[in-house]
């Protein structure tokens, strides 16, 4: 029986790799550094010999799902992902079939939290809902009739690049004002310092004379602090005015969040919830659950990635 | 061999049948007043009856297929139409088997002409996209991995409701600056006045001393009226801006214009196309198609509500 999937989270720095069980349990993880390998294929033909070593038994896995920063679902390339030493189109499910052997799939790190959140996570009986990955960025996965919506390019879900200030924030896209330098955790550290430049609010005195970093903000509003219980509502509004708009299009049961700033929880949660249902038309108001994601403080992005496989499998796209 | 369905297109003032084949060709059109029937049921009997008189032979007729406002594809029911007499919510579809014992489907008249493209129009080889139907108001209709976008209570694509200025002018469904208040008939001939009353520019002569509509503006701009070209400009840009917001989301590799204002071509198209553009990701940009509805000038609600009937023969929905 190939019981096991190999879920292979790809990172700006490290990479991570477990063996998933068909319940979501994750074991032999190892993690090797991205940055360490100068061309892709280097870093392919190292975790294919790693995957071997660390399977009890190579025979019973039945694949690899991999989550990476650009990847394109539909031809299993890495595409011109900022944060990668990579650069251009980067075949990476092919080389990972010529050197493993094994039906692989890949896509974008948020769509896999998607799949990990249906699989493993407090989706398993939605068909309709919206994983937000908030990190260092603001991802974006989509579910719509039970299948993560890709778009016609592989890109579908980039809601961290909607504009929610018309020139607004300078992005790292090069356009201004998107979502992603608000509802992140450099939008939130940003918006901290703009409420403390503004001297309106008392100053924060464990931030003094050193850079504060998200997980300051977040200990500081839950001390109760005005000024970074602040910031996570006005980061939070933004938030739900946003998700409003995403739901107004796809009309979700539940929104999921992700990552760094969804541990703040209610601190973030709240706000985003009030200005959301301000913003909904009276049909869908008060009928969409925001919660934290179910895989939160769980490696979801390697059960993502092996969800991924799971789902091709058993759709038939792989065999 | 059941050739033939009934295409049913329920609007506030008329309603409109036609006996749709299997390429899209309408015969038998007959058309009832809509607000002569004090409730849903009477309606029903007779479009009933109508159409087993204008039927060949009714024994070749496999569906119904019905597009209405608010209609909800999941329950088949018209739910609180704020155009309607028909207050509540109205079993539609269950009325319709009940009286003529055939497969029915509904929805509402945007996924109907998204599925009515896909069948009949400029979408039949196309798995994402999206229909904007511009009428008084703004529907839109999305299409991801082949399938219409109902979300999870069947309310999803509702475009014309997200937030395009905040604060912004007042929509009757009690938000404000909703997007279907600048960009639709209603919206158009409001900003059109904006822009007399800012006299920023030369007057309209044609217009003076009565109320004018879409179309006169439209002519005057197609006569070079610069107030009335500007009125375009405005509208198309506010309208590329926020399809921009939904195709990074949805990631369609065309966008259909359909109805009322869509008739006005690139004096709308091309300020959208250009706002677009400038809003979208790079990853995004120059590639999508916007273009008008390849059933523009036909009766697209019609063929629509005939291609979601064959739409869930062909999936097994109906039998």
């Amino acid at each position: 029986m190939k019981n096991w999937i190999w879920g292979i989270d790809i990172g700006g720095t490290n990479t991570v790799c477990g063996l998933v069980d068909s319940k979501g349990n994750i074991n032999n993880e190892f993690t090797l550094k991205t940055r360490d390998f100068e061309n892709a294929e280097d870093l392919v033909v190292r975790l294919c010999s790693e995957m071997k070593v660390h399977s009890t038994d190579f025979r019973t896995v039945s694949g690899i799902g991999i989550g990476a920063p650009n990847g394109n679902y539909y031809n299993g390339c890495i595409e011109f992902a900022p944060n990668l030493k990579w650069k251009g189109r980067i075949p990476l499910a092919d080389m990972f079939r010529k050197h493993c052997g094994l039906p692989v799939s890949l896509t974008n790190d948020a769509n896999a939290a998607a799949l990990g959140e249906k699989h493993f996570g407090g989706a398993r009986a939605l068909d309709h809902f919206i994983v937000i990955t908030l990190g260092t960025g603001l991802g974006s996965g989509f579910v719509c009739n039970g299948q993560v919506v890709y778009g016609h390019d592989g890109f579908a879900g980039e809601l961290g690049h909607i504009c929610a200030f018309p020139g607004g924030r300078n992005c790292s896209c090069g356009l201004q004002g998107c979502l992603e330098e608000y509802v992140s955790a450099r939008g939130i550290i940003r918006t901290m310092k703009e409420i403390i430049d503004s001297q309106q609010v008392v100053p924060l005195p464990s931030f003094a004379g050193r850079e504060f970093d998200m997980l300051d903000i977040q200990k500081e509003a839950q001390n109760g602090n005005p000024a970074a219980v602040h910031a996570f509502e006005v980061t939070g509004t933004i938030l739900g005015r946003n998700l409003a708009l995403a739901a107004t299009i796809t009309s979700p049961s539940h929104i999921f969040l992700f990552g760094g700033i969804a541990h703040a929880g209610e601190l973030l949660m709240a706000p985003a919830r009030k200005a959301m249902n301000e913003a909904l038309l009276p049909v869908f108001r008060d009928k969409i659950t925001l919660t934290q994601s179910h895989l939160l403080g769980r490696n979801a992005a390697v059960l993502g990635a092996a969800a991924l496989l799971l789902n091709d499998v058993k759709s038939g796209k792989q065999n």
